[in-house]
């Protein structure tokens, strides 16, 4: 059997975004062994990079070795227990995934349900926090992946902090594309994904949890149902604060916390706010050609996240022969819709590397073709136009 | 905050072990979105490649999206309900890790106890599965990486087929380096890790569950309490076996893939009887390196794993100070004891790739010159010589 050799892509799907050279190169780096006092020095690097980007102090930052999946489950098998009662946020995929979560911890999930593409209302979880004086945290998704809908995680969190619930916000789509606040919002658990707008390769979700989070965690009246996910032995590898040596645990997975670790480095190198003001204006100017094409975004504007364009689709259009067409023409991924929008969007991501006016101006170009070709009924020739009007003025 | 440029290391402990630049080249090869079809395509590749290592045809044959101790957690989550019976066996670090999953899955571990360094009892296991009739599985190591002990895996799966129990099998050391006869010796359900004989980088664990397992995994009373290692949902993901199109669960860590695929595919050219052979070769002649300079294994000969080499430490001597001397001077990396064994013997790793004759070879001459500089009490002068009346007759 051959070497597998893939072809070179554009990914401007839901993630992984395009990773850049320097990422791959980081990546294909001489292995150390997991306690090689290099490899521990870039391990309390690599901390540090990641506290600066989630905005934190907290001592329990880490990279969990796992996909955001499992980020997300070391979270809710960490903070609840059997009998629990967790309020969660629901309007597109990861709030379902979150309930199961909840669930599978043997605690009770009370539901807010907003429509797929709609804000989490404010003012519905406050009423579920006061029908529910007890509740053990809110949980809800900060930017959803499945839909592109941002949420007010500022409000919801100062909510929880009222009424003294744990708040665990999903950042794995905004991490490093829109403000992520952790301390100054009194997030308490936090995960994120390696492949979105932080554009290393999936399988690492750095996550962050507050003093008062890791009190919670130490103070359990059960064992953590995962082994692998209890951050109380997890901690005694990443973590040696009281001057115990790193006891090992499991096996980091090394090369791709090389390759974490070189775009963390980017960010900083570039600056996370200036990051933000990047993916914001290639939003506006994806958003100007599409407008120009006459095609239009699900969400409202307030609500949008720069990083995940949810396009409708227009009447009549063969929807995956548009996604099949452009990756065969133009090696370009966009992602379909998944859930209760599947054959309703395209989902366009504008993460890190994959936000850049190049990515903006071929996906235009590549789209609008498509679409022409295809007899579709929008207007062609003006998308570049709007697009270079937002992106060099 | 600079790149990282780890130092080049020879990896020789408990693992990883050394990657090949193949390997390395394949982890920074372009990413690819986790539904691209020429990803999928490389899946499919990924599972017959992997179904070819564990001698098995079995159909849930996949790499789970984490370390070796996901694999073991996703074996044991998956098959093991509240209220059922395990066996384990301990005689090492890591039959006590399989009592932590058992227990933490609301079951109850039977534990069959050998020393640390002793070979398990069949014995002793046939008169727990006597005792315990209704026993769901018997859960044993077949290559303690904390001891060097192997098991007899073909007599425990038999013994555990007769009495109707399930078998789980750690193969996290052996896999690519002694036989691993998934359906010849009747193993249910088995995990390895990447970063051991298949030297691949860490972060993956091949796992492989019989039709039987699977039968029991969808037969379930109760959900398995992982969502991310469900492997009911998993393997919507891996598997399009009816024609169903595969369906998303997680973002596969798509650059890691590349890597194993290529372990695999070398693995592959080298033929896995022909690496099984060099392992067992590379592993008599660092013995008698070792012997000729008064160096004792802790192993019983019959039981002695050779990718995995547990060296008495002599009397008096500063085991730390060796290692951090070798680390120093050679760049050479040993392993120390673990657990029980602390302080006793360091462990000497002929993985994968660090399996060869130069390995071997640098070894002996680095440890010998380090003791001999502390004065420890061996025989200088004839450890060369007599690894190469094995590596080269």
């Amino acid at each position: 059997m051959p070497s597998f050799n893939p072809p070179l892509r554009t990914l401007m799907g839901p993630g992984p975004s395009d990773v850049h050279p320097r990422v791959l190169a980081a990546m294909g780096r001489p292995t150390l062994g997991h306690l090689d006092p290099m490899f521990v020095a870039m391990m309390d690097e690599l901390k540090d990079l990641m506290r600066s980007a989630f905005r934190t102090k907290n001592r329990l930052t880490i990279p969990v070795s796992g996909p955001g999946s499992v980020g997300m489950e070391t979270c809710f098998v960490n903070l609840v227990e059997p009998g629990d009662t967790v309020i969660v946020c629901q309007n597109g995929a990861f709030g379902g995934r979150m309930k199961e979560n909840v669930e599978r911890c043997g605690a009770t999930a009370v539901m807010v349900m907003d429509d797929w593409g709609k804000r989490i209302d404010v003012n519905k979880v406050e009423e579920a926090l006061k029908a529910n004086p007890g509740a053990k945290a809110l949980a809800f998704v900060h930017a959803e992946t499945s839909t592109g809908v941002r949420a007010d995680a500022e409000a919801l969190c100062k909510l929880a902090n009222e009424h003294g619930a744990l708040t665990i916000v999903d950042a794995v789509t905004s991490l490093g594309g829109i403000p992520v606040e952790v301390d100054a919002w009194g997030i308490d658990a936090v995960y994120s994904g390696s492949q979105k707008c932080l554009s290393c390769t999936p399988g690492l979700s750095p996550v962050s949890f507050s003093a008062r989070a890791e009190e919670v965690v130490r103070g359990r009246n059960t064992k953590v149902q995962s082994w692998f996910m209890d951050l109380n032995l997890v901690m005694a590898y990443w973590d040696s604060a009281d001057g115990a040596p790193r006891a090992y645990h499991h096996t980091a997975p090394i090369n791709s916390l090389y390759g974490l670790h070189e775009s963390l480095v980017m960010l900083d190198e570039e600056g996370i706010e200036a990051a933000w003001a990047r993916h914001a204006k290639n939003h506006q100017a994806l958003r100007a050609g599409l407008e120009a094409m006459g095609l239009s975004l699900l969400v409202d504007e307030a609500d949008r996240l720069p990083q995940l364009n949810a396009v409708v689709i227009p009447d009549g259009v063969d929807e995956a022969l548009v996604r099949k067409t452009l990756l065969a023409n133009y090696g370009l991924e966009i992602g379909a819709g998944l859930g209760a929008l599947a054959g309703k969007v395209w989902r366009i991501g504008l993460m890190g590397t994959s936000s850049s006016a190049n990515h903006v101006t071929l996906c235009l170009a590549a789209l609008e073709t498509t679409l022409v070709g295809m007899g579709a009924p929008i207007t062609a020739g003006a998308s570049a136009e709007a697009a270079r009007a937002v992106l060099f003025n």
